[in-house]
């Protein structure tokens, strides 16, 4: 991982502009006998020119043949090393809503689900109910009063909510309460260790309540929990890389990640690349770092739709000019983790990754961005997290070390 | 390293099989400037169609400029980080034979030589016996009895035998007795620890009984002992990857290493590749994962036979059809290290490295299994020990980290 006392000692202050731009899940593979991955299929004529003058490689986000979730894939790539800081989903979740974990709190994703009369879930996402029909569910489940805890609850996305917990001796290790089937009711909240056990038992009780509270829903019937999980508190970006640092993205989840270690978050209107990009236009002079998150390369990979998301990189390559015309110093284009559509789900394959920095860049032979280019670029093969000092130094933000 | 503490959380059952075909020292050098290694000059139609599908890389067995022997060689091969788990090479080739090492123990590797009539060694082979002519020397040593010492003697190939000790208060830290040159006698048994010195003693009474058990032999009328060590109690192949791993190799130094580490030993006929292929077919639905090895690389590497070494490769390849016919879901092929025939012995330089998956693999831009192609593949250059997790991955085998 970055080395963090490193880029604490060596850190300068510069008036350079830095962009991490993920692509999430951009990586991808072929689906016939050599043939182009999604990437390769994209015609990405920006892009394309970015890898001619700049530079190539692949990242490994966690450790070879490991596949990231999204919380380590982000905080690989902020610098983080994800196994040395195993952050829950819960508490990163929540955090993406504003919602405070402080100490001694725990947070977990909650799911809507639909149970039939006997118990047993038919719809582990009650019907994708949209956030609109949540709202007011979740508002129930926010006024639900217990003697020993007090529970915030609030909307993340559609069925989804997030959930703290606030009171005397809370512990976070419980397992998931969704039995990942239907066929199955919720499962009761299990400690895994002996501190948790009294946590679990207040979580089932209010489970107990909300269940009643929802009772008669027609979709949104019962809930379960996931991630439990404590705030871990990170070491900040601020502190490490001596960087101000703002988040442009739309999902919670990405938005809590960077939150977690410090960033600012940006709230503006729209979703498409477009409008992410003209968001950070809009707040160009305000910070040094901007880490702006694009969700549905993964989520097209996730649904097997490679045409689609090859489109959907095309669309952020015909984008781009507006992020360029902000003449970013350094800008680092690359994912999370792979999510090859051919597969349907992430996957542990190293990450192409494009960095670009005019000043100072050491532009290699590769002129096409792309698995197989990367793959043969001059960054060689790296772990994600060694990209933030790769980042400093091209912004002229690292000194000499040693003399 | 494989990250043990992510393998046993992450580690999934599934239907799929693996092989980890070892050709052992396969790497090499040229021996003219330009020319081809003997991995690049033997034809392999198979491993370079493997090759083109799949993808290649090279690894560090050890570390940067470490030339490994065959124990950490193969120990990283499994995972394990060959300087954390420094395994000596007695208890290997006594396991290797079936030599139960418990706890307490100390094992060695005896070899037997020829002295002179001034007790110098002439012959640190003793005329290379054969298994047959060692046996019943073997058979007088092993029925030596010492009061405070029990010693088993193994015949293991030729003059080398196995030797196990057990007694109270033994201790493994005893320098080798060969001299490494002939024109001197064996060396005493030395301790390097004071914890050892009891057992150096209660080894030199034994080797003083054993000199007069040989005394009128022609050849092996003496011996030397090397790599005195105790059984490391290794974590165990199941416990870390949920794999039923079997091992099928016709040396005991490759089978010991394979059983210390939880793998089952197959015993079968002949010594060819083919051989060792039918011997796999023979246990295919037995077990998960197949660790096949192939010796014959390496000794003709440190017999300086370029050619020949080239054309076992040439052998295996023209068997492997054998192999690919039983379907494993991932096959890698690489080495312990290289032995290039140029050197005649074992070297530091990256082994290549080729890896077919064809479920998941992404191809790289290389079509040839060789040491040039390899540096320039899509996996790098990695830590051979990192090649575990990366099998585990394409063989569906591992979960996802993190949400």
């Amino acid at each position: 991982m970055a080395d963090f006392k490193l880029m604490r000692t060596l850190h300068q202050p510069a008036e350079t502009k830095m962009v991490l731009l993920i692509l999430d899940g951009v990586g991808g593979l072929s689906v016939t006998p050599g043939g182009p991955t999604e990437l390769e299929a994209a015609n990405t004529p920006n892009l394309d020119r970015l890898a001619a003058e700049g530079c190539l490689g692949q990242t490994i986000p966690v450790r070879p043949g490991i596949t990231p979730g999204s919380g380590p894939g982000h905080l690989a790539l902020f610098g983080y090393d994800p196994v040395t800081y195993d952050v829950g989903r819960g508490v990163i979740e929540a955090s993406g809503v504003g919602m405070k974990v402080g100490k001694g709190d725990v947070a977990a994703r909650g799911n809507f689900c639909t149970v039939d009369g006997a118990g047993m879930i038919i719809d582990r996402r009650a019907g994708r109910i949209s956030s609109d029909e949540a709202r007011p569910l979740v508002e129930r489940l926010d006024a639900i009063e217990l003697p020993d805890l007090q529970i915030d609850v609030r909307v993340l996305r559609e069925y989804r909510f997030g959930v703290v917990m606030r009171g005397d001796g809370l512990a976070p290790n419980i397992h998931d309460t969704d039995p990942l089937v239907t066929g199955e009711p919720p499962l009761e909240a299990v400690a895994s260790d002996p501190d948790s056990e009294h946590t679990a038992e207040l979580v089932n009780a209010w489970v107990k309540e909300a269940r009643k509270a929802l009772a008669h829903e027609p979709k949104a019937n019962a809930l379960t929990l996931r991630g439990f999980s404590a705030n871990p508190h990170l070491p900040q970006f601020d502190e490490i890389y001596g960087l101000d640092a703002v988040c442009i993205a739309v999902y919670p989840m990405y938005k809590g990640v960077a939150h977690l270690v410090g960033m600012g978050v940006h709230t503006f209107k729209g979703e498409s690349p477009a409008d992410e990009f003209a968001a950070a236009r809009a707040i160009w002079s305000a910070h040094d770092f901007f880490f702006i998150h694009i969700k549905k390369t993964d989520s097209l990979g996730e649904d097997g739709e490679f045409d689609k998301k090859a489109e959907m990189i095309e669309k952020v390559d015909a984008a781009l000019p507006d992020l360029l015309a902000l003449s970013p110093d350094v800008l680092a284009v690359t994912g999370d983790h792979c999510t090859p559509a051919r597969l349907k789900y992430h996957s542990w394959h190293p990450v192409p990754v494009l960095l670009w920095a005019p000043a100072t860049a050491r532009a290699d032979a590769q002129k096409q961005f792309g698995e197989t280019a990367c793959s043969q670029g001059g960054l060689g093969t790296f772990q994600a997290s060694e990209l933030m000092p790769l980042m400093m130094a091209h912004a002229s933000r690292l000194s000499k070390f040693g003399a």
